[in-house]
């Protein structure tokens, strides 16, 4: 037992570094707690702070950020007045102003260039967005080059589960992530794997490669994967919405159809985006009218600005959707939140499809530009896909 | 213009639930700064702090934690003493006891059941941890069925740059993590993929594929991509170190070999693992005679408990390293630091091989039982391998 001792002691060495002390010491429970009545009590330990709040998306905005109460120990606490539906939800503390991190909870995903501690409330809306014991997809992290923008550039290419074991060739989703994303947003907060995997899994989805690039064409990768550095991502980066990715698209496109067992046909093409990835979605399938049979614009992004009003991509749109639309496509589908910004934006691009009687699929939602909606959205879309 | 305004204040709602305020708003600078001696600064915002400490492996023992210094507008600011050495370093920080996270460094890994900020000091030692500009290989995701457990596992399989087009086979490293860890720890700490994509470039180590699979056979996954929950990883896992592992390794082997074009013969296969994964790799490759030509026991754990002395895998292991060791094996590498508190375990083991004469090399370093030496061990080790 000596000997083992000194193992147990050298790998604790390694913990010993950053490691919890008090009220945080061997805590291994999940955090926040979900009670049983479906309210959740979060607990934050700060004996010398003044306030301590809960800010988070599980509180309606009028409750934002919650006030938590010293139990007079040093460890502050805030239970929902309500029950909580379930979901995927986002928080953090606030600790005399300052922003922190629940060091309980180690679910923590970057949005942009922030990181945010989930939680979820398990229940029949989660039910596909947990990893579940199905079979499962594989995650492809590749590099790609891109001719037109004269870089390798990293995506994430998910291949579903019995890819490796057969022969058969399948259809692929592109999908894209909105301003400040990268090509990690969709696994993170999108849930994309574990919706397909479930999907597919219960049969309600057709068996389908999903392609998620980085739609930035000034950065290489998400922020710590890329050569040129490790700043902080900024959410208006250069180069986002002014024509330069719709116009590399195809650079990504050959890649798959190269490097994977893929149907080289518009049935067997789908490309849909979130906001900015909407808007490149639109903008990509609109110039390449034999490409894409399936097009998903969620809450997407609409206007072009002043100053690129005059690129190529963004030009003769009456004349692109003639071309797009009198190709009967099988698939526009377009989903928005009632309280989304853009939803007067939308509202203007349908009524341009309805003066040519443009057939497309508008689902519209509770909600606002938040990836509760975009989370929905790809679930419905991808069951209707393939058909 | 107007409607690209309704854009952005769409897409930045998204962000404004957790966004940052006062000091901490607009920085993209990544934090720490590196200043140009190689000081390193460090700054965190509270102005109700009573102290405010920073953390971390670029301390020595001695100046650990640091207390930091108010400026008396509620920025505390530490400067290290002396320039810091190039490596990748850990740190966080401690306000009024309570350790936080830099709310400026989105650089964040999870190690074991605590997350911690990094920061890289660029030079020499760094050059082949850092994403660089050169073909990389393609990270995989995986799910395996495994026969032994009864059970669907995750792993990461790094193929080399150039493994989608060609038709060649590659050898394969099998690379096992330590107590604690899982299949994403030699990604994360453990630089794996960096260090491979820059040897393989330089010329320096052979194509090969690396297989991380998670040596916990208690968990499928990872903590948050486990089908079992969301649970905090625990440091001491059940069937981490009694045999189970070891006897279900083969069907890891079997999927790979099954999956992708490997050289399927003794010289096309290496073993090698850090603490835990180095006990591990003892134990198989000892078992498994004719299975691995080439293993690595970083800072490995040698001793078995004595609970599991009697377990078939850890028993008679005069008889299997004669076995082994009388096939002789192109290389068996043991790294061990001057510091590791596992040192006299690995002295002990090399005396047993030495009295029978059996051929190993061995290299021994400064430090201790951390990730600073098992980035170097692997960065060597990768490049004697398949010669």
């Amino acid at each position: 037992m000596r000997r083992f001792a000194a193992l147990i002691l050298a790998l604790s060495l390694c913990l010993g570094l950053n490691a919890q002390k008090g009220w945080y010491r061997d805590k291994t429970d999940p955090q926040p707690v979900i009670n049983p009545d479906r309210t959740v009590t979060f607990r934050y330990y700060a004996p010398g702070a003044d306030t301590v709040e809960v800010n988070g998306d599980f509180l309606s905005g009028k409750e934002r950020p919650a006030l938590m109460k010293n139990n007079g120990n040093g460890l502050w606490e805030y239970t929902t007045a309500s029950p909580v539906q379930p979901e995927i939800y986002t928080y953090s503390y606030i600790v005399d102003n300052q922003k922190v991190l629940d060091p309980l909870n180690m679910f923590v995903w970057r949005n942009i260039s922030d990181l945010y501690n989930v939680f979820i409330i398990p229940g029949e809306r989660t039910e596909n967005y947990q990893v579940r014991d199905v079979p499962h997809g594989t995650l492809n992290t590749v590099w790609y080059r891109s001719p037109s923008l004269q870089m390798n550039r990293r995506m994430v290419v998910y291949t579903p589960a019995g890819y490796e074991n057969s022969r058969r060739k399948y259809p692929v989703l592109y999908l894209l992530h909105g301003m400040g994303g990268d090509e990690t947003a969709w696994l993170d907060f999108g849930r994309a794997a574990q919706i397909l995997d479930n999907l597919i899994a219960q049969g309600k989805a057709q068996p389908m490669i999903v392609v998620m690039p980085n739609g930035n064409p000034s950065q290489k990768a998400a922020p710590l994967e890329n050569p040129d550095g490790y700043n902080l991502p900024l959410f208006y980066l250069p180069k986002t919405m002014d024509g330069t990715f719709e116009a590399s698209f195809k650079d990504i496109t050959s890649y798959v159809e190269k490097n994977y067992r893929t149907v080289r046909k518009k049935s067997g093409r789908a490309l849909a985006g979130l906001s900015m990835g909407g808007f490149h979605s639109l903008y990509i399938s609109a110039n390449y009218p034999d490409l894409f049979g399936y097009v998903g614009l969620f809450s997407p992004a609409v206007t072009v600005q002043e100053e690129y009003k005059d690129n190529p991509i963004y030009r003769d749109m009456d004349l692109k959707w003639k071309a797009q639309f009198g190709k009967n496509p099988p698939l526009y589908w377009i989903g928005i939140g009632k309280d989304d910004p853009l939803y007067e934006d939308v509202a203007s691009l349908r009524k341009k499809l309805d003066a040519d009687s443009y057939r497309y699929t508008y689902h519209e939602t509770e909600g606002s530009h938040v990836w509760t909606c975009w989370r929905i959205y790809l679930e419905e879309f991808s069951q209707i896909l393939f058909r």
